[in-house]
């Protein structure tokens, strides 16, 4: 049995992650700390679970790590490489949070107001996205867990660039639910400034740009710089991704969901759509799974896929459980294999 | 392995049954029927259940009986009474529709504007609220699945009507989602027909309001007539019941709590929140849980219930499999551990 | 043309007098007060009211009350009656706070939670529920402007109490929209807390209550204590409340309706609705309208009233400006003719 | 007065009409068919109107236009071209359908799946967009009132090509609530598979891509093929869209808003939105206004414009009785004074 902890528990990422290690066979949580809600039960900050048999909420300071074996860890960006360093040797971590993403210090500073003091640590870790890393992930003691918006454009455009089935003037248009903003005080996250509405936000500045561009880029070995315009949609959960595409000379629009289609064969959870299907959010909520459709522009050589991913699961706690799985060699679908919930 | 058919399976009820019955190891969907949507695959009828490897639709005259162990029946009223009489009597069914609900066959011929045409099938039917009537289930054929609005306020009540705590004037305002109206194309179910506000509907007339009745009253051994008020919520899933009732004299607050508490002690679907918590159907959503808080009214000798299920799981297709399990004699819990998901 | 200032004019009962007294013809508004946003513009705190050319919000502590004939005061309780009192002489006065609504002190300071340090002032004040106070209104300097959910409710049952037609074991059933929460940063208005549930609060502790009895038991000539359960709705507006009557003996469901019918009839803003007619939220959202439709139960002698208010409107901003109106002896419906938004 | 008739009146479009034109001093509404709803009253077909006094709904056929000086036409496509080349000469005609949008008559079959059959009738239609066409509308006897997508890309676009300061490669990406599928019956317009979800539908086949297509083109006087992705959104009104641009060589951002700021001074409908407010649908919901936003990406050259507007009416009713007030000579804004609800 992997005992498990989770810092900075009390959000929509530790919930979830309570709720799928809860159905995890070889998992058991056994500590928790939320520096706001130290002493709470979980019935008092999660209702939805409050069947659950695990500890109290603990401070972070009163942390006992002294008989874990893993950690997820949800505590906000700048926290989390403070803590991280100081967790003992033996155990396996998985990081929420985005301290440990980007590779240059320098970008993280610039789009997250908060020099790097970790840098050290950020080298050894380990990004997760599972079916592209999936053997690094194997062998790592510490994954960065990709952003929740980074998750599905990544895994649909990868294999395209490393091809060279796509240009690189890449366009992404998402569209999330309120979930992603977290379970923080925000006005903007009211019902009564959401409902009813949707706008963008962070118009060209938001942070998970560098991230993306670091996936692509690499994939492509040249430098990309991608458009990135996140939504805000009047639902919970939920992240779909239209993204905007120029096929390189010479291939075609069956060569993409070829590649696509082999790529991702016989994967648990990343899936194509059939040819026709519009991947939509409520095909994935509450699951594991990222879709991605394929789809010809009325544009000449121009191609339109779309990505659906429930942002608290593949898109965040999902996928930390997903490569804490490989991290411990237990099968990688170990209680993610809930299916989606819909209507 | 338990073969199992499903009836009008293409609605929503349908549709959950799947997915549960996908997550049970010892049951495997040979059979579905659905009219309108035969030669279809589950992936055009269910899109979020597309990864499942399941037999296409077919129309119920082309049905094949012949390797089933049991039926799940989600056809309308009326056809239900039509079809189940016919079954190979090996058989075991559970009824989602309402035809074997109600024993006074003028009852159900008032409300459901329609002759009862097997008479002979009610009476061997046994209404399937588990919790209350597990032994008769366990060796039951044929089980009435209860309505999505009668099982939570009958598993609150009854208890407390056979202690005779409560008076018999009893009002229950009920809130559902919309998935309660099913899937069918009704204006009254469009997405701008119901977004952004809130009204009752079928008030003194709807059909659940019998159901009510019957269980009440059996329990108290006296006729009881409940006003039974629902309304239609701009949200998917759930049922949340606030039921008005009076103390019998000399019964107290405490007395309906502990009743209550001994009643359902180690039960797995039915908790009596902790003090002061409301039920709120986000706390089961996606789950086989029926949650129920008593509190003190200011008006003296009134108290207040509320009780909240998930309309589709405890109020329909999860207490359907519930009572199936039963009815095989395997684990009740068996498909049915699925945590809520929340937000 | 009437200057008229608003205090504590940042939130969305502030907003919504902004809306309407721009649309009229006899007052300008000339003074905005809101802490919090003090030298903010309109645009940056109503982006959606970004047309209006209107002053900037000053400090309540900076407010010029000079040039002004009419204030309306949106401060939260208890600083209502602090500031109440010290406005010029010559000024009207509504106020949308709870203060001066309760006339029983000791009663305000157990729901409140706070002691009246403003009795004088509270004896003046007259409870401004316009259809049934007119007369009283029109004089008034200081109109306490009633309570969202106290409005529907006693407009329907007064004219029943004061024609003795319904018994006084009175149980009101309401659900609210979320803006009835206010602007204020709490994590039950969250979107992701709301969205995709329901449920009660404040149960049998509402402070609404005391104020429907008070205004319940003057009409009925004895002591009324009803049972009050307010619901969470997601919704951005509207207020349905159902409410559970006996009828008195000899009285009949068509003297109710007649009675109804005749009190309202020609009234711009109360209607009964058609026979059959159910009041939804939608019908009003957006109007200052109060639906009111009468049922009979399936109980005999019982009575099921409903009652749709748009919260903001009718149930705060447009009834405040309803009784301003009146109290500068100007047409009554002048600013709130708008007609409601559905879909 | 001007004496309106309203042709196929049932739908959202038409209930927007009654409502505008009942808040209208120089018009008054005679007429209204409706086929299904023929011999309904307006409380029936649209219970939030029930105050209006307006005549019943005719079936077409019935629709008598001898005391009629202006129609608004509200039939699906296909049905406008039959019935519009039969009305009097003497009356003035909006069509909100599309068979008077496309000059290209080979377009409309492709795209309509129908064949025009009044040719000469699309020949004298003038394109109703009315702050860019405000001339010909003012002289016209048959506008052909723009599609709901079209109107806010081409109000924020047209200006910007006709100097030539934006590439003609133009990616829309646009969000819309229900409404915008209109009141029929359809499965993807249910609550339940619209709530807690989001997809795009008509990927690069969408009806409006041609008739958006037409307006650049004539623009930027070269043909221009754009890249057009609706999607739907669990709202009832709005439509955002995000505009992704290219700037042509020597242009700055500065330049494309300060054309479009000079382009639209003193307009009463459309605004370009403060530097750094984005514009969200919740701005204009229940107005007739037009909001653009315009921004930097981070991606050198591009631009990324939202707008937004209220489908039914900036992108339905609201600018047909704009064109209507033109067309008889009043003022523009007459009908449509009414500021964004919200929340």
């Amino acid at each position: 049995m992997i005992r498990v902890g989770v810092l900075g528990s009390s959000g929509y990422t530790g919930g979830e992650l309570l709720r799928l290690i809860s159905a995890h066979s070889q998992m058991r949580i056994e500590m928790l700390s939320a520096d706001r809600r130290a002493g709470n039960t979980v019935e008092e900050v999660f209702p939805h679970l409050s069947d659950l048999d695990l500890p109290n909420f603990v401070s972070l300071e009163n942390a006992d790590y002294s008989n874990l074996d893993a950690i997820f860890c949800c505590l906000p960006h700048g926290a989390s490489q403070e803590v991280i360093p100081c967790l003992p040797k033996n155990i396996k971590i998985v990081d929420l949070a985005a301290d440990f993403r980007l590779k240059d210090k320098n970008q993280y500073a610039e789009y997250y107001d908060c020099e790097h003091r970790a840098i050290e640590f950020q080298k050894q870790a380990v990004y997760g996205l599972t079916e592209l890393n999936r053997e690094s992930v194997s062998s790592a003691r510490l994954v960065a867990n990709p952003g929740c918006y980074p998750t599905g454009p990544q895994l649909a455009l990868i294999p395209l660039l490393v091809e060279g089935q796509i240009e690189t003037n890449i366009i992404i248009d998402a569209k999330s639910g309120v979930s992603g903003a977290g379970r923080e005080l925000k006005t903007s996250s009211l019902y009564t400034e959401v409902g009813e509405g949707v706008s963008a936000y962070n118009i060209a500045s938001h942070r998970h740009s560098p991230e993306i561009d670091q996936g692509l880029s690499e994939a492509a070995n040249t430098q990309i710089k991608v458009s990135f315009t996140p939504h805000l949609i009047p639902m919970n959960r939920g992240i779909l991704s239209t993204i905007y595409l120029n096929l390189t000379e010479g291939t075609k629009f069956t060569h993409l969901r070829e590649n696509l289609l082999q790529h991702y064969e016989g994967e648990p959870f990343v899936h194509i759509t059939s040819e026709g299907v519009v991947p939509n959010t409520k095909m994935v909520k509450g699951s594991n799974k990222c879709l991605i459709g394929v789809f010809n522009d009325r544009v000449s050589n121009r191609i339109i896929i779309l990505t659906a991913i429930d942002n608290l699961i593949k898109g965040a706690s999902g996928q930390a459980l997903q490569n804490m799985n490989l991290m411990f060699g237990i099968p990688e679908t170990a209680g993610l294999l809930q299916l989606p919930l819909s209507p």
